[in-house]
């Protein structure tokens, strides 16, 4: 148990024992009155707007300071700033969004019949309390906390101590909605300090998943120090392969839009890798589009030699085509630098990606079939893309309506995450025999039954009433 | 990465390398392959049966020193003998099993139309490479080789160190049988000391999921020092609430047996919760069929002054029936012991549970709808029985056909868990339009596309091939 005091004198224990509390307490709370918690956060939103421009003031002017003085970029400035353009519009329309998406609890996903009156279902749930992890944005918390009520979690959410005053309000909004509903206002807590996270990190026996979104070092150093499984969202080394047979447009199109398109995205391509057949056909082509759009080329041997017959030569050819060190093949230039290297084989592409990539998504472009099979097969990504680009691994593209993040991992959740990341499951047996149903009468030996295992179809659990 | 340096100068490194190399070549051998590994391995077995023998006959000898020396258990001892009845031929027909059931891969679970001629699948496939970390009884090795090669995974083992002499054998069976097939000889390897297991735990750019199944303590050592993700198999602290409307002979089948049908499996029942207004009705009836199998009840003050008018009494009262203390209700017995208590509503004892149980099964014996969905929403467990012994909670008995093990976390797997459990899934995106796809064609601008987010039926992805 932690030892660590906070302020207010509530410990790390507490805030964990009271939103776990919270969240057991919720299960018996109907879909509808969730739903209604999320109307409620948004009411709240609305009416307290004023007080929460003068909060996130407050953390604008602490922030100039910062970047006057060289330590904060003007990037996270930028992104503290909830008045900016349409973002406080967006983060009331998210929370009216999330509330309409359908529940993703109480979901039937398998029912058998083990016996007769004896039914097995295996029905989505939530997983329980949430620590979410995550950057400066201060829209994120309600974000995330309309995600959790949605599913069905209770959370404790730490956001960038950039965003402190603004978040600090953020989060008595919601306290504020929820004590206008059935769901406790424990439910979703805020904590502000690293020592709060390092202490909760410790607490498994409340806490039953920590999803920190941020940099590949944060993600590390929270699995270095917890027992509680992680759910990260870290580096994107995505590559496109240009295989033997692609169709030199489709190339020069899925090139060009997954690097740069929105270069510092995680989906956005970092290594193009060419078939050495068609390093003096479509390579060039490729390359003339990449130098157009100002992208700078970092190439092995192959690939830069076939450019030297580029005619007439690119303007910028001199300051933006570089040969390449080997650590090019595992940077995330995240700007607008591409890796490019030569194989042989779809095999050695996709031997090469295995070795390099960051598992997050790799494209082939081609016109044959075999290698598309190959490609998707053999490519162990979270996304393997055909004639498409990376860029569309993204949970809203995908359709999920909403989206928890992209998960780096491949136990629980893969790729973009929407809500059903966030819901595990549980087994509900039920006998209607007239004697209960148990174990001992089943079995090997002479008058023992034999289990049925017969398929249900069911797309709810049939005794469960709200 | 890791120094230490192995037997035979391979480093923990080296393995692991090797074994992810083998996963990542084997993704385009068809499951035709995989099931043949199998009967491969099966034919092996056989051909090896008397080496085998030999091998298991040093580990019994050596064992039987340390049983003497009363350094060991005899029920360990008895564990370790792969000749004992029926055991060989089960690990047998166990493989042959296993290569009979349906291939977890390549099941499509979403399939959607993004845009015309753009189409998303995300497809069951194996998870990558195992580290499996089990118990003294030699025949684990085939069992858990069988089930990672069945799911596609690459496996590294660590048995007993008790068994040895014969893992070793049985993973030299192992290599032969897959150097007759195309999956890699290094596919599935077997270590043999704690030491190579820490090294291993460090290797999370090779690994990508542990599986200890032992103790709580085992399982806490492993989550303690490693980044890679834990599914652990641990506590069975199971309970079952008698509720105000439960039928007196549900109850007494039901508790009798949860409790005496395997006294020490995970699943067997160690508390009884009695709604305090059956305290004179069905508790005594329950109490007497515990006492004439041989149970010793400890009970808190209302259920054991509930037994002081049962008459005539049973002749093993005095030794069997004592006053509980706290610690009794945290308690994972093993044996014929059941702690028993009153509470005043079935809210209370979903509350009771939360707190105190271990979140495997649970179960309620009850003539009230209401109460049975209350019971089954509330109780925060993987199981949660209605009417129905907490012994079923069990791969076979849920009709996986195999069990990879008893998951007692929530995320990725929970409960028992079937060869589902070693998969997981990526998203294959294809393009099948004359250009390719881009995302930089999508948005609210004039003249953008919108996305279609058509569901699609599909229970393979169409364009691969084997």
């Amino acid at each position: 148990m932690s030892s660590i005091s906070f302020p207010g004198d509530y410990t790390a224990e507490d805030i964990a024992k009271s939103a776990k509390t919270a969240f057991q307490a919720s299960q018996l709370i109907s879909s509808a009155e969730r739903a209604k918690a999320l109307h409620e956060i948004r009411r709240e939103l609305e009416a307290t707007k004023d007080d929460i421009m003068v909060a996130n003031k407050k953390d604008l002017e602490a922030a100039q300071i910062e970047v006057e003085a060289g330590r904060m970029s003007s990037s996270l400035f930028k992104r503290l700033d909830l008045g900016k353009g349409e973002k406080w519009d967006s983060m009331l329309q998210g929370v009216t969004d999330v509330a309409n998406l359908p529940d993703p609890t109480g979901i039937v996903t398998y029912a058998s019949e083990l016996d007769d009156s004896l039914e097995l279902y295996r029905v989505s749930c939530p997983i329980g309390l949430l620590l979410v992890i995550f950057e400066a944005r201060p829209e994120v918390v309600i974000n995330i906390a309309a995600l959790a009520i949605k599913s069905g979690n209770a959370a404790i959410l730490k956001g960038g101590k950039e965003s402190n005053e603004t978040t600090r309000l953020l989060s008595k909004v919601i306290q504020t909605a929820l004590s206008r509903t059935s769901i406790s206002s424990t439910y979703i807590q805020t904590i502000q300090t690293r020592a709060e996270v390092s202490a909760l990190l410790e607490l498994d026996q409340y806490i039953d998943l920590v999803i920190p979104r941020g940099s590949n070092s944060l993600v590390r150093n929270i699995q270095n120090n917890t027992r509680i499984p992680v759910m990260g969202h870290a580096d994107g080394l995505c590559s496109v392969y240009l295989d033997e047979s692609a169709d030199i447009g489709k190339a020069m199109r899925v090139v060009l839009d997954s690097k740069t398109d929105y270069p510092a995205a995680c989906n956005a391509a970092e290594t193009l890798i060419v078939h050495e057949n068609i390093l003096s056909t479509v390579w060039p082509a490729v390359a003339k589009a990449l130098l157009a759009a100002e992208v700078n080329l970092l190439c092995d041997t192959p690939t830069l030699t076939a450019l030297s017959a580029l005619s007439p030569v690119p303007t910028n050819f001199t300051t933006h085509v570089q040969p390449s060190t080997p650590d090019a093949y595992t940077t995330e230039h995240l700007s607008l630098t591409l890796s490019v290297l030569a194989i042989p084989s779809v095999a050695d592409a996709i031997r090469f990606i295995n070795a390099h990539s960051s598992h997050h998504t790799d494209c082939i472009v081609t016109e044959d079939p075999a290698a598309a099979s190959a490609f998707c097969r053999g490519v162990d990504s979270a996304g393997t893309f055909v004639n498409a680009s990376t860029r569309f691994a993204d949970g809203f593209r995908y359709g999920f309506g909403t989206e928890v993040g992209i998960s780096t991992g491949r136990i629980h959740a893969r790729g973009p995450v929407g809500l059903e990341g966030l819901v595990t499951y549980k087994y509900m047996l039920r006998s209607k025999g007239e004697n209960g149903h148990i174990v001992g009468e089943f079995g090997a030996g002479e008058g023992k039954k034999q289990f049925k295992h017969t398929r249900l179809s069911a797309e709810t659990v049939p005794f469960l009433t709200e």
